[in-house]
């Protein structure tokens, strides 16, 4: 990536043209010329605080300046740009910095393997190794890297991005800017099988997986194309790696799933929706808009809009919260139980020793 | 895939033939070209309806023609054929109108790297940039999609399909009918270690991996080869995608595997089981005949043949459940003991008063 | 694999020169050429038992020979060297017999495709449709399998082996004595995005990744690249199969993780830790050193070192288990609960109809 030179003085100015209101404490003429962590930073780096675990490195870091919030306590000497929001100005900062990723330039690779009835359009950047089937039909300003796969009639938007082996199988529909990372496969056959005198008789999976616009999905993901109609990811959504996602099952827009999430087939998911790590999903499912759902939950029953779930099986944060705390005590709890047995038996026995005697 | 043409009778003939009897309610001569699901069916679609939660969606769709049960309530002017077993009907209406999948054809592509010593079978369909390493033996009517890499001395039988970019490793052995999924990777290393003055030694894992006929395994998967021996994967047996198999596990007939399943090294799985979605399964144990074990379980005992288990540690469902509906109502159980707490309490107090009174 | 003939006294003399005392039970001069377990072995194979699990199989196994500790019963007739540790020595058996891993040889193979400002060290061995990007540094001895991508600006140390498919980020850094196996991925894009209106505007990941000296990573991984500074896995570490690794998360020196463990971003993680299989840890904590955490489990707070941890979310096992011996008796407790109700009502009735009466 290519990197610009640039000083406190010109960031501050450029954040707040951005929306960042921010003050300079300290030397504005410090040259920057990098971001990094408060831990990896060094000379000509600027780094940031934002989450409270990680205060003790701002005394220890080696950055030339730092974003802070104004509150926030800085040694003497160290250039510092406070804003509340110090993420979101890091993160202009970042951009500012690098930009976009550089890709490599390959033009249309020699090496590429190309169907002559597939269509490409300008701007292409195709690496050694690839293979694209007939009638593949690619937008412009396409960069797929080497070892990629791009199935009989994929169509696939501008500006996109396939990163080194990713497979397409046949009849996927890509948006424009998409970005698809390293080892990602989308459209295989789900399993679909139905049981015919003990054995699995093969069901054709004759649908298509249909990404839109803006996603953009991590490494090593999975994608099965339906068995009819469509498997979606719907605009702007983001996988991290390794997330399945089942035969039939429509996701939403500008969603998260976080890595090694799965979801099981014909399950509709709504938009916003954060997944967090290794959660399930079964198939059949609908989960309404802006729901979250806890790291390594499984969820076997449909959600509402807007709320927030845990545990597996798994319920109401709330409420998983209110049991977990119970859960963690549990020992505590029968040993309640066991001394209520032993008191309720003395009482039994006074009593009748006094209802005897009394008789 | 090639799409016959056909009409709401002659369906109804061969499902007839098939052995699935049934009766056609309006107009027979609907033509028919394509399957789909109620919600995306459209003029020249077949339809079905076999899981009640999509009932609504049979007054909504478009679709020019649907297989429901014989009870089923159907809009007035929809042509319907009426079946015991709309799903089975329309697996056999699925197979009998798309076929099978329909490969590239590549016969042996000039940029396939081939080793001399490799033997290859009749109508072998061997993509661009597959590598074949020496004495390896596949069998007739191989599909090899680009990208895979078959290792030396590796033997395939006849007709197996390889998706593109899988992997299998030095001596892997791969049976007849068997199709593998962009992705996997079969015969890798696993991990075999001592531990040496606080290091790891590498155990040379010397065995290899087997997939019997009729097996096929999803996309992302990986199948450790043995430290010694044999893994194995039996006939008729499916996975999903990203299944990890540990080192010499062996696994039994026609079981399924849904996605994201893991099985550690060393255990044995009978047939026709079934691992629901996320399941781990510790290395060292034996799994018996058609036992069923539900989604995001941990199994880290045996379990016997026919049993159906859940929960992490998993025991029987049965036993589940009665915890989960436990567990689910804590706070309030909790809640009971404090309450009997202050009640006992106070019958102590009041019994204790009234022992007094009448001393 | 080369494998060597040898005989039982020659295998005893080498372990004996290798620490593993012994002595042999039988026929000293049978001949051994390979190593298999006792299920599997034939003639000429060495077998072995260290878990008493399988001791029923030492009545049943081919094996020509067999080594067991000094009090194990073996069949009459079966050669046996005996030793206390036989995992032991059945490994430095196995790396005696075979040897390191024999790769195909294909020099630099002329349809790999290398950038001219790449630089690579002698004894190089690369195969086809491999694709190295410009800058790249590689050592001596480096074994790429066929279809890897090895980006711009990557390093790479000596004897280093890429298994098929595997794929390196631009910028990422590699030890010596580093294998990587078939479809990992290393240096993607972590999951980086900040919410502005409702959509995810994507943070550049302008770190990278660093894999330190000896370590062996499974099949199908995901390692991603840090945000800023460094994502690093220390040296001698293992993985299995499926593991990821979120953004600037760090690793200790000789770590082992079982297939499919997901760890987020920004947490530090000692030297020696265990991960089971399928475990999760949560982002931005601190895993002390010696740290075992049980197969399964979800992490959600810091662990200090030596601690050993299990379940979801995660606790010190010796808890857990108490937890769990009581979840698994929550249907008891509660009827146990249910019957105290009974009885304190039985009491207060006695009770009060006795102070009634004695009024």
């Amino acid at each position: 990536m290519s990197v610009k030179n640039t000083t406190l003085e010109q960031l501050s100015e450029l954040l707040g043209a951005h929306g960042f209101a921010n003050v300079i404490d300290g030397d504005g003429t410090v040259g920057i010329h990098a971001a990094n962590t408060l831990e990896d930073a060094g000379e000509g780096d600027i780094s940031f605080l934002a989450n409270p675990r990680y205060t003790k490195l701002l005394g220890e870091t080696k950055a030339s300046a730092v974003i802070v919030k104004p509150q926030d306590d800085v040694p003497n000497g160290l250039a510092t740009l406070r804003c509340s929001d110090p993420y979101g100005a890091i993160t202009a900062t970042i951009i500012h910095l690098y930009g976009d990723r550089d890709h490599p330039e390959w033009g249309i690779h020699e090496r590429s393997t190309i169907a002559e009835s597939a269509r490409i359009g300008s701007g292409a950047n195709i690496g050694p190794h690839v293979a694209i089937g007939s009638g593949a039909l690619i937008g412009e300003n396409a960069t797929i890297y080497p070892g990629c796969y791009v199935g009989d009639g994929v169509v696939i938007g501008d500006n996109v991005t396939l990163f080194p082996n990713v497979v397409l199988y046949d009849g996927t529909q890509v948006g424009h800017r998409v970005s698809i990372h390293a080892g990602t496969v989308v459209g295989q056959d789900g399993l679909g099988y139905a049981p015919v005198d003990g054995k699995w008789l093969k069901i054709p999976q004759v649908g298509r997986t249909v990404i839109e616009d803006d996603v953009e999905l991590g490494a090593c993901c999975a994608l099965d194309r339906a068995t009819l109609g469509e498997t979606r990811i719907g605009r702007g959504t983001k996988f991290s790696d390794m997330v399945v996602i089942g035969h039939g099952t429509k996701v939403g827009e500008h969603c998260m799933f976080v890595a090694q999430v799965g979801v099981a087939g014909s399950t509709k998911i709504g938009h916003h929706v954060t997944l967090a790590g290794q959660v399930g999903i079964s198939g059949h499912l609908t989960i309404g808009d802006n729901v979250r759902v806890g790291a390594k939950s499984g969820v076997h029953s449909n959600i509402d809009a807007g709320a927030e779930y845990m545990g597996s099986p798994a319920v109401e944060s709330s409420a998983f919260k209110r049991q977990a705390s119970v859960v963690h005590r549990l020992p505590q709890l029968k040993k309640r139980v066991r001394d209520l047995e032993t008191e309720v038996a003395e009482l039994r026995l006074c009593l009748e020793e006094h209802v005897k005697r009394g008789e």
